[in-house]
């Protein structure tokens, strides 16, 4: 039978989404929480692959167990036997051809900052940027990235993929107050730090490090080196997967 | 010269405000940065002792340095020796008879919990009460904590005072969305655990475990027996503390 479990958990002790020899991921934890109660290891599929530090309301996984295995609440079973700071918000028995990853339809992501000039104490959730920026220059911008594009100049090295064309669904900026800034970015699908690599590229623009017309020229250029530095971890959120026209949505 | 500081922090892994030997306390922590830099223990005295595992976004606290030190920019030499999750919001220097305690008129706690089936990953600073409660009863009993009032059934022991009475000028219940409640509550001052004595008794009236005709009584018997349990310190922050009438505030 295959279960889906919807996921949050504070990323910040944790190497990312991803199982890493010698180290704490989300991934492995959930797995041995899983392996605890079965008494044997089991496979945990999830839908985004986050970075270390990076932080989820909504990621989505799924994992198999045997036909043998009774009926049970899996939420329960699992946050049993996860740390606080991971949190199974609800596990559902779901088609055999659920895919976590592959079934997903689109992304949203938020990515908070907080633009005092004292870090928070309290707000573990918002990267520090304490630097003046030009707000308004930063939201002239984001429209540039909405649409069917090629991001390959957004993308990390390390994974190979077929294509670098992804759709951006929506990409806004709001203020929480208090100089705390929210972005919410929605799209089909993320390159490799794609996200941090947008919100760095902007927040350059803002600082005037790059004008709102040198995006386009990023975007062609199809080069990483070109675009903005990779924003902070902190500030990253999977906030929600879509995996509308399916059943198990 | 005398310095104030307001200073946030997250009061997860510390054992309240107050120094207390073998244990990591925000005073002491504090207070060791502050010797680290003038290469002397210097007292910082704050305005609320907060227990351990309750935070703060608005504490206060004083120090006295000698009038050979130079002027400097107290909040960055304290936040560059202060862990992240204790930082000072802003410092500077005040008249001599300020007193960060005696001079208080009044402080602004909220206790926020989170009421889903589920605890929170992500949100440190809620309290989890899953058990259904009914928030409408609970409303209808804030107004009966208002005005000038003997507290004695809400004090926990442990502290001589002269009076138990406070006066609290304000309590209401805010819901934030997804099943996130926030009480603020706002007084001339507050016995020990007060806010938490208080908010466990509503909590009680909300669980059916308790009437509202019964608070009436609770106060008359001036007996901590009495009221409901103390809630849990996770949920509970010092917001804010307010000097008006003073040139300090």
């Amino acid at each position: 039978m295959k279960i889906r479990i919807d996921i949050e958990y504070d990323g910040t002790d944790y190497c990312g989404w991803q199982s890493q020899p010698g180290q704490r991921s989300i991934q492995g934890t959930i797995q041995d929480a899983l392996g605890q109660h079965l008494g044997e290891k089991i496979a945990v599929f999830g839908a985004s692959r986050t970075d270390s530090g990076v932080h989820a309301r909504g990621q989505v996984a799924h994992f198999d167990v045997d036909d043998t295995v009774p009926l049970m609440n899996w939420s329960a079973v699992l946050n049993d036997r996860l740390p606080r700071n991971i949190r199974v918000l609800r596990a559902l028995p779901v088609e055999s051809d659920f895919d976590a990853q592959r079934g997903a339809k689109s992304k949203l992501y938020t990515y908070r900052l907080n633009n005092r000039p004292v870090d928070s104490a309290m707000d573990r959730y918002a990267a520090f940027y304490p630097e003046p920026f030009d707000w308004d220059k930063i939201r002239s911008c984001l429209p540039l990235f909405v649409g069917r594009k090629d991001f390959k100049s957004f993308q990390s090295a390390g994974t190979k993929i077929k294509t670098t064309v992804r759709q951006i669904y929506r990409f806004e900026l709001f203020e929480e107050g208090n100089r705390t800034y929210r972005f919410e970015l929605e799209g089909s699908g993320f390159l490799k730090q794609m996200v941090r690599n947008i919100i760095g590229t902007v927040l350059f623009v803002g600082a005037g490090k790059l004008d709102i017309a040198d995006i386009t020229k990023i975007f062609e250029a199809r080069d990483r080196r070109c675009a903005g530095p990779t924003a902070l971890a902190r500030g990253l959120c999977l906030e929600r997967i879509d995996y509308s026209g399916s059943l198990n949505s």
